[in-house]
């Protein structure tokens, strides 16, 4: 395998025995670690997540590893996009000092693993009822990235809403030693939240992919104009996105921001959630949204 | 509640934030911390761990917690039994420097709690297939201890076989930054394996539950004797337990000491695993065994 590129003052690991060292001369100097695991295709959200981390951490770590496990059977695991160099350039500008890329998926899934991780009812509502088994994916690998990183802090993106409140559980329940921090989603100027998978859309699916950005905010001005009915508010957003052109919705709802569970009346901070297949791709999006008398 | 006994040189914790607070002094200090996890009801088995630890760790922790989520609704929970005093003078008297005794099973399961984890596999067979759930109760508390304690080294008996050989698991599956010990299992001077159960049983049914260990060294002494069929030495173990009063055996089998798959002929280092209910008691036992000529 061709040694990866390594822009100037990035280091690139491959094994966890190089991340693990590399760490532990961190800590052992008294430097706080901050983490960003991604699957790669990076884009500005995940600068973000790396610009957070290098304002608070004295090293920080991404991960990019395309995990197979949290790929269903029809999804797009072979052909999600791979685009190391260009990654690590982001990396590097966004303040990272270490990229872990495993070198291949036996570094993370050794011949005989059979271990997982299981948040119950967190990972089987919503994008678990499409993707069954991917928060199990998810949380599993998480959970070894944190063995293998120990990172003081790991940066997480609110984009995908639901696995952010999965890690917290999976935190809060096992007793990670771990701080997590969530960041504000990045989005397009006409408000596309933005994915790797946006690079999937045709320039007509892409105008259509504005519908979701245009639900949560119509959902917002409802809430912000009192209305407090939750069927009322996710009735109009799919309105919204069903008069949208090649937009197919999934779901979008109103529920609570740590259970997830869908709420009837807004009487506190909700988090709006819609999925919707746009063209060949999935799209999901979020708007945390607060009544205008709620603390 | 009642301030727990606290025989002097052992300290007694009952929440994570003074078991962390007590660790990371002695990690600070440069310390190595020993951990042995158990569910009270001490014996001498328990005590070689603590002594093991105590060897080669500069802090020895262990833990008494009947943790429910590993007994099945028909297990005896409610009755195992529950003898703090006693066990922290054996704490003492084994070297080990504090207890973390959780002061309720909330300080382990807080509401919400839904996060667990599977061992796929070995989690489902022998006493997985009597006790389902087990095991996944037991490798879900072992992994948060772990996160709680952050031991160096951990020490577990090798009479639950099957149970050390899924924490070895999770701990490589999950790049567990811990290392495991597996100490050998204490024995009554009659062969009986020391157990927290065998408080259970009548003066006949102890004299039964011989049986268990006899039939582990009939098949020693077969392989000892050239016999490499596996069938044939668990038939012969088999036919001991059944000739015995008092006993139901549950299984008695070769497997391989990894996997615990059932061999077919023994032509290298192979685990003797019996179950057996004695009266109302059921009661494992094991034994490893290898051939003359294997290494």
């Amino acid at each position: 395998m061709a040694a990866a590129p390594s822009p100037p003052g990035l280091e690139i690991a491959t094994t966890v025995a190089e991340v693990r060292n590399r760490v532990q001369a961190v800590r052992r100097a008294g430097g706080k670690i901050g983490f960003v695991p991604t699957m790669g295709a990076l884009h500005a959200g995940h600068a973000s997540l790396m610009q957070a981390a290098a304002a608070e951490c004295d090293f920080v770590i991404a991960s990019i590893f395309v995990n197979p496990t949290q790929f269903g059977p029809q999804e797009d695991f072979t052909r999600y996009p791979r685009t190391l160099e260009a990654d690590a350039a982001l990396c590097q500008q966004a303040g990272a000092h270490l990229i872990f890329h495993p070198a291949s998926p036996e570094i993370i899934y050794p011949a005989g693993f059979c271990t997982s991780v299981e948040v119950a009812g967190l990972s089987t509502m919503w994008e678990g009822k499409t993707r069954p088994g991917h928060f199990r994916g998810v949380a599993t690998v998480v959970l070894k990235l944190f063995n293998i990183v120990a990172p003081d802090l790991a940066y997480f993106g609110q984009k995908d809403y639901q696995q952010q409140a999965i890690i917290r559980r999976m935190i809060a329940d096992l007793e990670l030693p771990v701080t997590l921090r969530v960041c504000p989603i990045v989005r397009e100027p006409a408000g596309l939240a933005l994915s790797s998978r946006n690079a999937y859309l045709t320039a007509d699916e892409h105008q259509s992919a504005l519908a979701l950005s245009q639900s949560l905010e119509l959902a917002r001005q409802q809430v912000a104009g009192g209305e407090r009915h939750a069927a009322v508010i996710s009735r109009q957003m799919c309105e919204l996105l069903a008069a949208t052109p090649l937009v197919e919705t999934d779901y979008a709802t109103l529920a609570d921001p740590d259970t997830l569970e869908e709420v009837a009346e807004v009487t506190s901070k909700v988090v709006a959630l819609v999925a919707a297949r746009v063209g060949n791709t999935r799209l999901i999006d979020n708007l945390l949204i607060s009544p205008p008398t709620a603390t």
